[in-house]
């Protein structure tokens, strides 16, 4: 159910641009337990004309490297799950691709749980609160 | 109102894009009764690369034409309407285009009304709820 | 915090483009209140197949310049300051670059102030928001 767009600047290899998607598909598995297979992302790259980032906001400092991570997920974590969200992306990059942790700009916006189809017009989870329901 | 992201694969001929966007349209104005004309829409292909959508997510299949269409759109429509605009959006594209009802991934974004400016710096819905309450 | 995406017609200079974010940058500070330095934006330019825009929706007369803009910002603004930040935008990119008001398309999406990482994993707002309260 997170449906994710990440923004990054041009020019890395493409094997860095999907261990970013993992890490954040990952994320939702380990953090938000969606379900398994949950991936719905959305890359674009960017020439530094089109990716706009302040170097310093909030006094953290980024780099040429920054990037933009937005995610559309359900609404109903609490704010400590969506925190940890945040910190196993940034650790994750960092460990696997070595991007400093004051680079990932990342932007969560919640969506009612009836607001998802995975396919055939059907609204899979609200006919699953419908069922819960009895 | 609604504001439309339309993410597919590249390759396909700009007619079969341009009619993924007059289903969107067409739902718009057939369920959710948006005033004519209320079409704002931003495509994008994609090359596999960048374009991440699971083949198999809760068990529906999912081929290389599978799509994404993320819409803004105003709070208050009951679970029921939006419900019906997935289906009219998935049947649309499957008698127009033949694309799978199985490739079709939909996810909706509700914005207050006074969100929204359609042109000179105004808040048309907020004026006209402004001018209701008299 | 606002994340700003900017879809606009191809072929302009890249000062067009510039100035534009730096309109919707300076409304954020002008008028949201945005701590300096809060820019996080993303634009990008279409051939006129993949941006649609209504040429009269609403009775608002949009040309081939028309342009959407899509800001997410945290929740809470009342609808005046909302309806202000419209006009600053559209005021200014006349004032600037000479673009029609009735060519500005803009549209907000509301989210928590803890859906905000602006690097390093953590949630500076929710991280403040818990500072005052003590």
């Amino acid at each position: 159910m997170p449906l994710t767009r990440i923004d990054l600047p041009r020019g890395k290899p493409e094997s860095y641009r999907r261990t970013i998607a993992d890490v954040v598909y990952d994320a939702g598995i380990a953090i938000l337990k969606a379900p398994p297979g949950d991936r719905f992302q959305i890359i674009r790259e960017h020439d530094p004309d089109t990716l706009l980032i302040d170097p310093s906001f909030l006094g953290i400092e980024r780099s040429a490297d920054a990037l933009i991570i937005q995610v559309t997920i359900s609404v109903g974590r609490p704010g400590e799950v969506r925190e940890a969200f945040f910190r196993y992306i940034v650790d994750e990059l960092h460990a696997r691709l070595g991007i400093r942790p004051s680079d990932v700009v990342i932007n969560l916006v919640e969506t009612q749980r009836d607001n998802w189809s995975f396919g055939n017009g059907v609204a899979q989870y609200a006919v699953m609160d419908r069922a819960k329901q009895g």
